[in-house]
């Protein structure tokens, strides 16, 4: 498969070491990223792919765009750029036109499923081209498959704790830090997105909660979520710790009211929800009076870059 | 599609109520159960449906077999019949004609997969019919869905509490009844099987743990589980609980040395595995240094039933 690696962070570098590592055979033709990229209409070799990974792709950077990839004919656009919810641009315009032109598509940004879910499986059909996002959410668990798993079925609501920089912002301040100070901390440490309100505020839960809940053929966008700031009262945090409970963002879905929120509330310690912390993130879905409950790891990026291979297989084995 | 009910219990019929009750317009060509069986080539009505539902169907028996059904001419049949571990049969048979006569198969018996996996799969390749059973590990709950998530991915360990019976044995006797008892208890309920082996000796649970260890490349039958006996110390049952832990009936499967086993073993209250009572199961997968858990409902029969009608639909989907 002729394939183009779009984002050249750490998720695409280390997808990049997989196809290396894995001795996966598809033929890397271009890679691109914010400020440039390289092309190879012959496929980069190996020791071409190593290179880039150490010392970036600048230093050969080529003047090229979309349009250039796509006419040097690949089946699949390997994206893991940031999110860019506020104006879902530049993102969406380069899903429409992937997909439109018949390139699959294997993503872990989630801008384009959360602000146009309708509108870009509607691309892809258009397109004869399929699109895989199973790195969307929870990456290092198959949330979306256990989700899917459920179509057919009346699931009343999901509810779920999604973000991993509020979990570590949370639990900081639970351990006396004020929440200025434990901010800081998640950006210093490279916890949170660059734009702090992708965490805090609940766009990234959003997101991730707007692509469950189409899975379960909901038809909603990041707009339907009711997002609350992230405004949380130190001392009330660490009073709900003492009650047996704990202050966490909670992302959720009524499946019948099809009522989406993001917010920070208590829950109970015992709760699949108030147990996760720094990377773990837990669903919670209930059905016909009963939960699933669902607890594991979303990235690093490692993780992430390994399940996008996997959903590159699943891309094959749907083609031939 | 032309279908075929093969089993007329609890399941059997619940599954005959959900096409009723959701219109579904699937041709019902035949229903059979172990002491006979109707067939109406020209399809049954829902009135027919819903008087066999209640009065069963011995009162209009006929002389039938497999052989009938097949040449009756169906494309799938609906499988909900006892387990058969001990020799298999006569549920291996069945399937492998089923298959290899291009009938595809939506089951909640877990015997043929159990004991047989590559064999049906193969048979199935070789009739061209599709083989659906998302209702044998824990019905309510897409577990399967779930770690065939994890296909590609380098999975360590599957440990799970997947039997209800013993679940609920075991509980009655933390609260203070002798084993003896208990199983009685569970026998005079109905929640044990007919055969209490097939529950407490890990018959049923050995035989989900090889169908979910088969979703990952295992390749492996019920016969290379070691199964232990149901021997349990009422009275270290009982300490148990008063050093924070319980004694459960866990199935494990180690992905690297193919070991697997159904043992009673003492896990820390805080596990998901501890934490499931009653129908509730649980399931524990090591991957890559950290564990995705998953818990939620096995049946009722109704959900089972639901579970199938939705197989059936991925079937249809798959057929067109």
């Amino acid at each position: 498969m002729r394939i183009s690696l779009i984002g050249f962070g750490n998720v695409g570098r280390d997808f990049a070491k997989l196809l290396i590592r894995r001795g996966v055979d598809d033929c890397v033709v271009a890679i691109m990223a914010s400020k440039g990229g390289v092309l190879r209409r012959d496929c980069m070799k190996a020791r071409d792919l190593s290179r880039y990974i150490e010392n970036g792709i600048y230093g050969e950077s080529m003047d090229m765009g979309l349009d250039d990839i796509i006419d040097a004919g690949i089946d699949a656009a390997i994206i893991s750029i940031p999110p860019s919810y506020d104006t879902g641009e530049p993102n969406l315009s380069m899903y429409r036109k992937l997909l439109s032109s018949g390139v699959s598509v294997v993503t872990s940004d989630k801008t384009g499923l959360a602000l146009d879910f309708a509108g870009l499986m509607a691309a892809a059909v258009k397109g004869d081209a399929n699109i895989e996002y199973r790195a969307t959410v929870m990456a290092g668990t198959p949330a979306i498959d256990l989700v899917r798993g459920l179509w057919g079925r009346e699931v009343n609501s999901i509810k779920a704790t999604l973000n991993a920089t509020t979990n570590f912002v949370l639990t900081k301040i639970e351990e006396g830090l004020s929440r200025k100070d434990a901010v800081e901390l998640a950006i210093r440490e490279k916890l949170a997105e660059p734009d702090p309100r992708i965490d805090l505020d609940g766009w990234d839960a959003g997101a991730k909660l707007v692509i469950l809940a189409n899975q379960l053929g909901l038809n909603a966008t990041l707009r339907d979520v009711k997002l609350s700031r992230f405004d949380a009262d130190d001392e009330r945090i660490r009073q709900a710790i003492k009650a047996g409970r704990r202050v966490k963002q909670v992302a959720v879905a009524d499946m019948d009211s099809r009522e989406m929120a993001v917010t920070l509330m208590e829950v109970d310690a015992s709760s699949p929800l108030a147990s996760v912390s720094g990377n773990y993130n837990a669903i919670e879905i209930r059905i016909g009076g009963d939960t699933v409950s669902l607890r594991g790891p979303a990235g690093p990026s490692a993780r992430t870059a390994e399940v996008m291979l996997a959903d590159l297989l699943r891309l094959k084995r749907a083609i031939h």
